[in-house]
């Protein structure tokens, strides 16, 4: 099956945002089987939709188009697709409905823009969209499908899931095709990929393994097509276990796991209740952790210590090892991890303090440098990490280790 | 001048890349008063670069291509355009001799595929690449100009800054075209728009007003573009302040302003050291307020009181109103927000409960009900929001609305 995306947004053609829909949708139809063979993206005309719709038609047998589905007067897709496609528009009322229900919920006031959001083309079967108002359509024109969603990311996301995906599976059924992804963390890409040459040399016709990173993090994907199913799932489970039993330490997971996650399973196995005591991270290690849906069943909480006095004042770090050591020391992160245990309901604490940037470095600690602590009260560990110069990176990066110090640390109890 | 950006990389297709190469050459271009029509990405094969050729052509006076041109096998792009412009490769010796030099000042050895690197169409003037082995090209077919530069985003970038643009400036000159991009926070886009109706009917011809909404937030941009640039920026800068009089309470910045950037600089102006008492937000709002480089200047920390416990025992709240009202409450956020003016060391604090979902909703509180309170000791402002049943969403939605009201309250100070 070969797709083209089709993305409308005079935003993107000016730079004002990146195109990350068209990657995400690139990589969930690649993994169904599907090829993307062109992403167009034309800015917010009926001339400029009709030639996109023009050239992806041209090249493929489904066009997923985003954006243009607004309320405001710039957002034209529905329009320059009724008259691309020779029909009318007509008025949806169970859309209208659906709409004004959560205009309802929300406590706020429709207006005559949202009832206008509800005319569609007329051969549009509706996909309803939970996270929005404005709905996917799904349209059969010239022997081809054309499928038109919100550009919102998460809108999008939920309507390819739920609606899209599933649709374009039943309709098109070509040689099967699996993936297994197997998580790593905290080794680089190239020293994966040095123990993983022979590996490499002996998968069979039609079996391939990619290496996916992405900061402190490495997915291997191993890929397979094959006519006979069972076959297919038999050598991707064992080849799957070949890295599995070669990387024991540095893999979390598989698949759609997450590093929090896999923490959150473990921390529930053990019966055991986490906090963070975080300085240069600001929040986004407790972030993280709570992304996760449950979280509040093994984390308790954080102690943010920006400010020094937050360190001394509610974590319990002395006057004196700030003073001698500095705020980025082993030292440091030692207390603040055995203070978090004291002063906050957990039975383990990590605690982190580094330097994100772009200031406050210094040749003997450099922008990049951040210690971590992880206590259970008896026993600390520590580990010390070198980043780069970019903060926001840093930060993350910081994060994906501390996370991975718990992980180290749960292991071994 | 109008330009199509055209990228080849299956990485892209496929997901594994997303495509940053082309909103910064479209942020680059609109600044030089160029008009980017459309972005087509093709994969690695002939047929691919010439459907993209023949259809970036039809659009454009300038195709700018990226990509296609490392040592590797699958980068074909300089066959493909010397097969689609029917001219002949030859062999550079300038670049031959270039590229040699690069290797002996890394100490590495030549081989075979980077001599082939040096074949090039016939008629490209070469752009040279200070930053890499693959020089850029300068086509001149048909009467347009074809532009083929590596798509590695620092060798692109150089080539575009010291040899593409200003070549294009010198060839083509276009009208200049400009923005000014206004912010808003808290009210949604149709309602905007319904009080803008006026203003865009009045817009003079060539100037038109977008908006692009995310989160709780909304972008608007009025673009122009007119011959006299003086003119046009008087225009740009009249209108920015028809729409600044008439939304100045829910505007917080301009151009690449951030929320939590506006609320550091208000915080900085007026002396004041922030905290958060977070629960549903799990570190997430003051992940965002640490994001901005500096931040330690007014930011002290936060207390994330996930558990009860942790509300109580660090942050003082009563036992007895949790258990009377709830820890979604407005009595709640109260005393979490005055218990962390008196426990961190600062001057304002925000706190904020509510249930982020999926699971831990009732009738009388549902998720995506938040209650927020921001106080000062003296003061107290509570705040109540309903975000919808997405867990990820829901976070972000209610850390928008946090930052928000800490800018409220910092303004009526």
């Amino acid at each position: 099956m070969k797709i083209s995306i089709l993305t409308v947004g005079d935003e993107i053609l000016i730079g004002q945002i990146v195109d990350t829909n068209s990657a995400w949708m690139g990589q969930q139809l690649n993994l169904t089987g599907a090829r993307v063979v062109t992403i167009i993206t034309v800015g917010d005309t009926m001339e400029a939709i009709h030639t996109g719709l023009r050239e992806a038609l041209e090249q493929a047998d489904v066009i997923l188009m985003t954006g243009g589905l607004g309320p405001t007067k710039d957002d034209i897709t529905k329009k320059a697709l009724s008259e691309y496609m020779g029909v009318d528009m007509v008025f949806h009322e169970l859309t209208f409905q659906r709409i004004t229900k959560m205009f309802e919920v929300w406590g706020r006031p429709m207006n005559e823009a949202h009832r206008l959001q509800c005319y569609m083309p007329a051969n549009a079967e509706i996909l309803t969209n939970k996270m929005g108002t404005a709905p996917g359509m799904w349209m059969e024109y010239a022997g081809k499908v054309i499928v038109s969603m919100p550009g919102v990311p998460y809108e999008m996301q939920y309507l390819m899931e739920n609606e899209v995906l599933p649709k374009l599976r039943q309709k098109f059924q070509g040689q099967p095709i699996a993936h297994r992804t197997i998580l790593t963390v905290g080794e680089g890409e190239s020293h994966i990929a040095e123990k993983l040459e022979d590996f490499e040399e002996g998968l069979p016709e039609g079996f391939k393994l990619a290496y996916l990173p992405h900061i402190a993090q490495v997915r291997l994907r191993i890929t397979g097509s094959l006519a006979d199913e069972a076959t297919l799932h038999r050598i991707l489970d064992e080849k799957a276990e070949i890295i599995r039993s070669r990387f024991a330490d540095i893999i979390y997971g598989f698949g759609t796991d997450t590093l929090e996650g896999a923490i959150g399973v473990m921390l529930k196995e053990r019966g055991l209740k986490l906090a963070t005591a975080e300085s240069c991270t600001g929040g986004y290690l407790a972030h993280r952790i709570t992304s996760v849906a449950g979280a509040s069943d093994y984390f308790v909480g954080s102690v943010i210590a920006y400010a020094n006095e937050v360190k001394m004042q509610v974590l319990g770090v002395s006057a004196a090892t700030l003073d001698t050591h500095g705020a980025v020391s082993e030292q440091t992160v030692i207390e603040m991890a055995e203070g978090a245990v004291k002063v906050l309901p957990a039975d383990i604490a990590i605690s982190i303090s580094g330097i994100a940037g772009p200031g406050g470095g210094s040749d003997t600690k450099p922008v990049g440098l951040a210690w971590i602590a992880v206590s259970n009260g008896q026993k600390t560990r520590t580990f010390s990490i070198r980043a780069g110069k970019d903060r926001d990176k840093n930060i993350q990066y910081f994060t994906i280790h501390a996370l991975n110090q718990i992980r180290q640390f749960l292991k071994q109890l």
